[in-house]
């Protein structure tokens, strides 16, 4: 259609970095349909703890109607900001004396505060391979240059990030932060041990770095003998910037997230939230700030955890079952999702999406979530929403669309390829 | 402090545009002491319908909580969007055919969405001279080149606005958006004539610029013969984006606002959006949207009308018994603010609110509200918070203070002075 008004023109500056994406439209046109979506990360709304939070929703605005549906502080209600410290120090993440809490709109909201105020246009950025695809899209509206580390069974490649961050300091960049999902990991599912852990705060130290801890999984984690110690915990030194949401441990509906960091980190992240949105609905936050004071939030945690542990052996069963032989995936410990290595370059799995679609199943092609343009022959599985049912008939009818694919070159895609160093990605 | 990690040098390329505001400091040292506040933009919390509310969110929580508790769309919900735009039909906003609708976290977020798409640094901005603090400081981030052209009792100067606009185009300069508050205009509750908006539209137009409205205030306007029809009503070419919010019309503390304009626009808007919040809380958009269902919303603004009048008068009697003869303000025909422009240039009123503060008695000093570097004998003063006996009192003590400073130079301000074109500001 062509407008009246030259609004091409004017937006013309930013229409790449904002340009639609075509899996988000492709994914958006089949929602409701007959398809079994792997794609999204839902939480499973059995988990919500409707009546709880129906309760609590009257009471507040009831007993404090004066409070709750007015104006708030921008770094949050400060009752709430004190129950977090609280949560968090149950949850063993350290809090330090020199550290404050800020809520914000859903951590996608943290994401993009840390961008806006770390981040300036040709500043350097350290990132995993592959890493969350929301955290890339927030952070590139910065232009920064962005390294990429690749990630082994045990998380980040420490010896990789050293010789990366020397490159980079040889080269004169500013590295800002370096951005980590340490415990079960999105889109992997892989939880970084305590040793590299250790690494990674020693080299963080060595160079005096930042390191951006998103942590929206770690509660959700499904085998026993996993290290799910933060690395804010470990961190000595103030560098640590913690964020986490309470997306998948109550409800996603209410958009409440937070940032725990060095106060003049939160500072400097509230003034931008001022901008931003003013403040986080005072009403959600005191919600939620209710379901933490009545351990709804504990009891939450619980029961999410055993439904999604059946879903997670659900998908990996059926992974077994159907996948093609020489695909292979890394074990997914936590979180909610598999991501699956396809066993040839001649799948792009973005371009194999509209016949997954037309048989009936949906994913997210795993490039959006490789900083290094490559990943094509990937594919994130959500298994915390669909059903066991839907997770064994949807993995079913895409690996019979990939073994059909499966006529060019083969690859067996290893642990070892996969993590070698400048090597398959 | 000194600080173990250097966060001030990460962080130093943004500290300059995400500094503290010395006045919001000093007005947060002060909240809840023995002063009155005429600082805030505050909703009298006797209009919440808490009632209503509190019953509402316990039926969506109850009936609906794998929607109301769940991710949701990122331009809103769906039905909630339909809602709006029968709202808005009845308010007499015209909705084209090749308009949308997108919800906002609060329209402080939409004012920062469209900063975040329409502007690139150097692009250049007009605004009113004074406007709203909030929204330039928005707009500031994208570091554009920003043109203010002053108001007269009738709104903004048309004249002005088409001989500036032939100087930047002289000058080579980009004209991104006018952003204009044209009905009970914040800080200073004039409300732009007809003839005015016709001539704006007509500019706009034979410029081909766009025109951001913003309209939170034209639910409350309490005299009779204002003519409030929105720009977005008289435009016959879809060049304004028309944007309000419930904050006042139903509670700030849900942190819903809403822009409406040509689906070109919205589509970019949302995908800025799904950067920045991925989407506003589903659960507030359901309880704004089954308010607006069941006639809630048109009765808070009904209640909220009388009582903000009352108030308003209370204002302006006080101004009228109290304040120094040489002082003036423009008439506020609505909205929640008045502005006051002192006689003297030798009061700076943000060096006078500490003084003010002691005598107990807080105000927003009106620099933050000028464009070009001015205003500093100006303050706006609030009255949809307060009592009409606190009001009373606080213009009573302001009053008083002003009287002791008004020891130098006087000039009479009138509204010939005020409105000279490069006079006074």
């Amino acid at each position: 259609m062509s407008l009246t008004v030259k609004f091409e023109k004017l937006l013309a500056g930013r229409s790449e970095l904002f340009r639609a994406s075509e899996v988000r439209e492709l994914l958006k046109v089949t929602e409701g349909g007959d398809v079994i979506s792997l794609a999204g990360g839902y939480p499973d709304p059995r988990v919500f703890p409707k009546d709880d939070l129906a309760e609590i929703a009257k009471e507040v605005i009831s007993d404090e109607a004066s409070r709750a549906l007015q104006y708030s502080p921008t770094a949050g209600v400060t009752e709430f900001r004190e129950e977090l410290k609280k949560f968090m120090r149950r949850r063993g993440v350290t809090v330090r004396s020199d550290d404050d809490i800020i809520v914000t709109t859903g951590s996608q909201q943290a994401l993009d505060l840390v961008a806006r105020t770390f981040v300036e246009k040709d500043d350097e950025i350290i990132v995993e391979l592959p890493t969350y695809l929301a955290a890339l899209n927030a952070f590139r509206l910065s232009k920064p240059g962005m390294t990429a580390i690749p990630l082994d069974e045990s998380g980040m490649r420490t010896d990789i990030l050293e010789s990366e961050i020397k490159r980079l300091k040889w080269l004169g960049r500013e590295i800002k932060f370096i951005y980590t999902i340490p415990v079960a990991h999105n889109p992997t599912g892989i939880t970084m041990s305590l040793e590299r852990k250790k690494e990674l705060l020693e080299i963080a130290s060595k160079y005096d770095l930042v390191i951006i801890e998103d942590d929206p999984y770690s509660y959700f984690v499904y085998d026993d003998g996993v290290d799910i110690t933060p690395i804010k915990t470990l961190d000595k030194e103030g560098r640590v910037v913690y964020m986490s949401t309470f997306s998948k441990i109550l409800a996603p509906g209410l958009r409440i997230g937070w940032v725990l960091g060095n106060e003049y980190v939160t500072n400097v992240l509230e003034r931008a939230k001022q901008t931003a949105d003013l403040h986080t609905s005072t009403l959600t936050q005191i919600i939620a700030m209710e379901a933490l004071r009545r351990g709804v939030v504990d009891k939450t945690i619980d029961k999410a955890r055993q439904i999604y542990r059946v879903k997670r052996d659900a998908m990996l069963e059926a992974l077994k079952k159907y996948m093609v032989e020489e695909a292979w995936w890394p074990n997914p410990v936590g979180g909610f999702f598999v991501m699956v290595f396809l066993p040839s370059y001649d799948i792009d799995t973005k371009k194999m999406l509209p016949e997954a679609l037309k048989k009936g199943v949906a994913y997210v092609p795993g490039a959006s979530f490789f900083a290094n343009g490559m990943g094509w022959n990937t594919m994130r599985l959500n298994f915390s929403y669909p059903s066991p049912e839907q997770i064994d008939e949807g993995v079913k009818r895409l690996a019979g669309l990939i073994q059909e694919k499966l006529t060019g070159e083969k690859v067996r895609i290893t642990p070892i390829s996969f993590f070698k160093s400048g090597g398959m990605f």
